[in-house]
């Protein structure tokens, strides 16, 4: 088991990662007054709740169960008001811990609904995707989706820890790992040259789940997000960088049909959209489009973007929240492990990007 | 123009009281960064929309209006869902400045949605009743209604200032009048012997809405409400003094039908309550329960709550936020001006005091 820290003050928090992590009593015990509410998925809960359970009660916690359907249809506000409503029923008081048991979407609509019952309960993010064990999981945004698009309601709500069981991705489908992957080559590409060159040397291992590679990416992913979270909480400078391939790939997200394109899948499109806008914007040349391109590849994602044509993307990415003042500003590369954002990026070669990127 | 402060380190924001505050474009000017959405009523915005729209654009924005339905039962998720989605149709970014122009509610649903709209826009709160002057525009409480209870899904999320223009009482219905020197009673009942000696002596002057009568209410109430919240912004001790009545209050609003009792009148009967069950503890007597009793009736305002029954209340009661660990709290009186939180009170205790003060 290793242990990072999210260095925030007086909500300092850390992340354990470690394969068995999610049964020890000892990692829930200092989080809670006695009640807890689990809210999980109906894919995850069969595989983890009772285990979940079992460690939270042995820590001393009075326990409910809160089960949602599994996708990102999920993050809408009549799940926030059935968690709500179950809380209520059991009497769930303020003090009351919940916990999120699942992938992103668990974790965003559970600590969403966290930072709103009664006004903001705590909670733990016990991730059991790759995806939300190397991203969502730590930096405490929150939010549900809106028929407009994506995260467009939610808050900044920080967990109390975050409980990373590296031994849960053993039973994760093929197509959710590859979708963490590009979460895990977003950060790579965005901060960090010298992992980005290890994972073009351990993309296989990763894929065939090799525990070790698997555990480093993890902790590498976390310990590059936790110093940006630290450094800008509320996302007002370096933490946008994070959104490397996210103002496109939430708008192939919502543009498909959520659920269509997990988000995982979306963002890698979008990164070879950015990519290409880097390239038109005489950032990065050629090779080291392709170079990100391959990489994006070999993970086993999409490398181009949904037929929906650039001017719906650009209606799509109007409202996505890193807009400002009516303005469109995108994370772009500098060159790989250096992004940057720009704004009053021109249409025209936001639409080309997105073309030279799509079916 | 009066103007206190709401000391809260780098979220300290001015609480500005005079007439014709609402029309001053310096006022705003400081607040926004050129776009703004101000969210009314369909009562309010008829009266002062044009106004304060006129003095954002004077002080430089570009304005949006929003208009919801008017009364309690427009505390819900679906008017946060229309808020979030004309803003989102206007374009409007993290960086356009929400605007609550109206009582209580719109305060509550406008400063809620501000603090979930692409988690989170800064906002201000321009009251026009009474109750939101005195009380529910300062110190940043916001939320909407659950079926099963008041306020029970929200968030704490400060206005960057508060501009109480006093002349918009003037067109407040006399019933919204009286709502709102509930809560002037509760500060005084809970805080401040010496402003409760002044009610007894002012009470006629207030209900027949003297400008320096109401003036020095609004700002002495305002006065103890900053001092409360900059001490305990989170209520996890003094601040839950302010809720003297409001246990009460919140199940009869909830038990009655949202709308059918305003709030203040809730709290009215709920001070009544509380008192009796202050009483019943042994902590004030006759005479000062009398006195209490005495002020609310002569502010035009309900002694007794309706006749619902004592086990329906304490239901109704068991979901409010103040309960903890399964246990219920209440504030009551150690004497008039000294409220103190009670928990581990006797059910029946709490039941015959519910039913000494309901018809």
């Amino acid at each position: 088991m290793e242990s990072l820290r999210v260095a925030l003050g007086n909500r300092a928090y850390p992340i354990h990662i470690g394969a068995g992590a999610l049964d020890e009593a000892a990692l829930y015990a200092p989080h809670h007054r006695g009640s807890a509410a689990i809210v999980s998925n109906d894919v995850v809960s069969p595989l983890y709740m009772q285990r979940v359970r079992r460690a939270l009660e042995a820590s001393g916690a009075r326990v409910i169960e809160i089960v949602i359907d599994d996708g990102e249809q999920a993050k809408r506000w009549e799940n926030v008001d059935r968690i709500c409503d179950a809380m209520l029923a059991a009497r769930c008081g303020r003090d009351t811990l919940m916990v999120a048991l699942g992938g992103g979407v668990v974790g965003d609509l559970a600590g969403f609904t966290a930072s709103v019952y009664q006004r903001g309960v705590e909670y733990l993010q016990v991730p059991t995707t790759l995806l939300a064990q190397v991203d969502s999981s730590v930096g405490g945004k929150t939010a549900i989706n809106h028929p407009r698009g994506k995260n467009l309601i939610g808050a900044f709500h920080q967990p109390r820890a975050v409980i990373s069981d590296t031994a849960t991705l053993d039973t994760l489908a093929d197509r959710e790992l590859r979708a963490g992957l590009a979460e895990v080559i977003k950060h790579a590409a965005a901060l960090d040259l010298p992992f980005f060159e290890w994972l073009e040397s351990r993309i296989d291992e990763l894929l065939a789940r090799k525990a070790e590679a698997i555990a480093y990416a993890v902790r590498r992913c976390c310990e590059l997000k936790a110093a940006v979270v630290a450094a800008d909480e509320k996302e007002s400078g370096e933490r946008a960088l994070l959104n490397f391939g996210h103002t496109f790939g939430h708008a192939i997200e919502a543009g498909a049909g959520y659920g269509q394109w997990l988000h995982g899948e979306a963002v890698a499109a979008g990164m070879v959209m950015a990519s290409e806008l880097s390239a038109r914007l005489g950032l990065i040349g050629a090779r080291e489009m392709e170079r990100l391109r391959r990489l994006i590849e070999r993970a086993g994602l999409p490398v181009r973007g949904p037929a929906m044509g650039a001017a719906r993307m650009l209606e799509l990415m109007a409202v996505d929240k890193k807009s400002q003042a009516g303005q469109l500003r995108f994370v772009v590369l500098q060159s790989i492990g250096r992004a940057e954002v720009r704004g009053g990026v021109d249409e025209a070669m936001v639409g080309a990007a997105v073309v030279a990127a799509s079916h």
